[in-house]
């Protein structure tokens, strides 16, 4: 690929998105507009997408279209995406990070499926017991917001698992996001009997003995008010819980929403107060969309996969592609691995 | 009690709310002219709560006062709070419940200090493992909430305490909120791969067959963002996962409210808006306030306690005790008692 020996390489599936491959192909164009040392390798199904790529001059030589027979969709389960894998454009984008084309790969389609298939295509890294799923979670600090994991990769965690999370989430706020010495916290209830789940307790020891050898800040048990505080960069949770919690906010935030509309409809003063706030609140909805925070990612893999918000727009995609680029600039994925082969070789790990 | 014979009688700690005790005699004399067939043990320490109730006339023949030489504080830890238990409010509120003078008792104080003397001085009903804390959750149903337990009596729950968790859930769904047929479900993640936890798949069949017994609607698995729907009434899960669901819910909802303000406060259009739609913002803040929804219970014990947040208003107190009452009335303690006794009896329970 010596065409692309000073880029930075984007492996993108296209399709499965709610709002189809038109509006995944924007979200390029406006990454590479910011970033025109990006080069995608850009993966489709059907006519369209070559057509409308074909009339887009302003990406010219900056991606190669692999073209893939079938599409997995958002209603296939994980099984049955995984019986008819081969030849699909998430297959293929998966196909262009294991054999060392790019890092990185995007999706938008579907989680269960795109998880089972990294597994199978892209294995874990050695030493590593489980992947996880890293979220973004709207927080009140100056980032916006702050990272959970596991979200949901596996349900069960051991206090070495918990500790290689720490791990992962730390060189993916370190590569990702610039964060030099990220606050890490391990998710608990708050009654002093229930503090010790034997677990839970182990993970805290080494989480906290890793520290200094990895450059962040253990700062102990938090819970869950603390997720979207400015206490906090990284959670460290497993991935039932983790899930549970997603979920959950996600749900209050819009119960939240939804009282916030029928408030504003109730009465003719406050409709008039809604179209006086129109803009503010419009950034406000903005602010707390779930679909706004993009780029759930799996960790643990040979190779990184950026898993966009089914729903994402053009702006959410362009988001997803900046994170893997930054991912890929700052050799998140060979850091991580030697930072595991590290930590496995220490004793008492 | 003879006097009390035809009134519904409800032991209540006065002590340890962050508004003192002047705020919970209100919310007594409130709950009192809504009702008049209540009759209160009124708990309390030091001179002002007796010179309090001396003026007030209004509550004349509906309490006895028992006085305690101390009482229990927000920051002490259950263990601290265990060995200094004896002759404080709170002890002498369950004492109330333990000697069958009141079958409900209700405290604002201290959450792990108020379990663990529970605890002790209840004692479990006879079958069940695990007592449980159920939460009203706020919800976009008509009544305005769900239940959820356990919200962190324990940590770990397996196949059987799940089930028993679904019966005090739906027994109390029926006695304290007159829910004929609820709907039932078990919170676990999506993912298909993640459906197989062995003790919620065990515990989703032995509901299931516990549905017709106990007249109820098992609706299978919910997820995190079901918490707050209509398609619910009673969530079942874990006191860990519940913990960390309640907590994340209201730090969601804590979330959107600083933002909401900050944005009202940004610009002076949007501070005209906040304005003109004061009272229906004011309306709203109360509904997502998570202190109004108040009365969590301890549920699973020989007697009910109704656990008020500790910065429960007059408001917050008077439908604790509004609950309280409306479990005495339907002899919710003694039918829970007969309906563990029952499914014990059971086959392959």
């Amino acid at each position: 690929m010596s065409e692309n020996k000073y880029k930075t390489v984007i492996s993108i599936d296209c399709m499965g998105g709610d709002l189809g491959e038109q509006e995944v192909l924007k979200g390029i164009i406006k990454a590479y507009k910011e970033n025109n040392s990006l080069f995608f390798i850009i993966h489709g199904a059907g006519k369209k997408l070559p057509q409308l790529l074909f009339k887009q001059k302003s990406l010219l030589n900056a991606y190669r279209y692999v073209e893939a027979g079938n599409i997995v969709s958002m209603n296939d389960k994980p099984s049955q995406a995984l019986r008819n894998a081969r030849n699909t454009t998430m297959w293929n984008a998966l196909t262009s990070v294991s054999n060392g084309e790019a890092e990185v790969a995007i999706s938008c389609g579907n989680t269960g499926a795109l998880m089972a298939m990294s597994m199978i295509k892209l294995k874990k890294i050695n030493g590593i017991n489980r992947p996880a799923i890293a979220v973004l979670w709207p927080s009140t600090n100056i980032r916006g917001f702050n990272i959970l994991l596991d979200a949901g990769a596996d349900i069960k965690a051991d206090a070495q698992d918990l500790c290689q999370y720490a791990l992962m989430g730390v060189s993916y706020a370190k590569s990702g996001f610039n964060i030099k010495n990220p606050k890490v916290g391990i998710l608990n209830i708050g009654t002093e009997e229930h503090k010790g789940s034997s677990e839970l307790l182990k993970a805290a020891d080494i989480i906290n003995n890793l520290s200094s050898i990895l450059g962040f800040k253990f700062i102990g048990y938090v819970e869950g008010d603390d997720i979207p505080s400015s206490k906090i960069d990284v959670i460290v949770t497993d991935g039932f819980t983790g899930n549970i919690a997603l979920k959950t906010g996600e749900g209050t935030a819009t119960l939240v929403r939804t009282l916030f509309k029928e408030t504003f409809n109730k009465s003719l003063m406050a409709k008039i107060a809604s179209l006086i706030a129109f803009k503010s609140l419009k950034n406000l909805r903005k602010r707390i969309d779930p679909r706004r925070v993009n780029g759930g990612v799996f960790l643990g893999l040979n190779g990184t996969i950026v898993k966009s918000h089914g729903g994402a727009d053009a702006i959410g995609i362009s988001a997803a592609i900046t994170l893997a680029s930054q991912l890929t600039k700052n050799n998140f994925q060979k850091n991580l691995e030697s930072k595991v082969f590290q930590i496995n070789n220490l004793k008492n790990f």
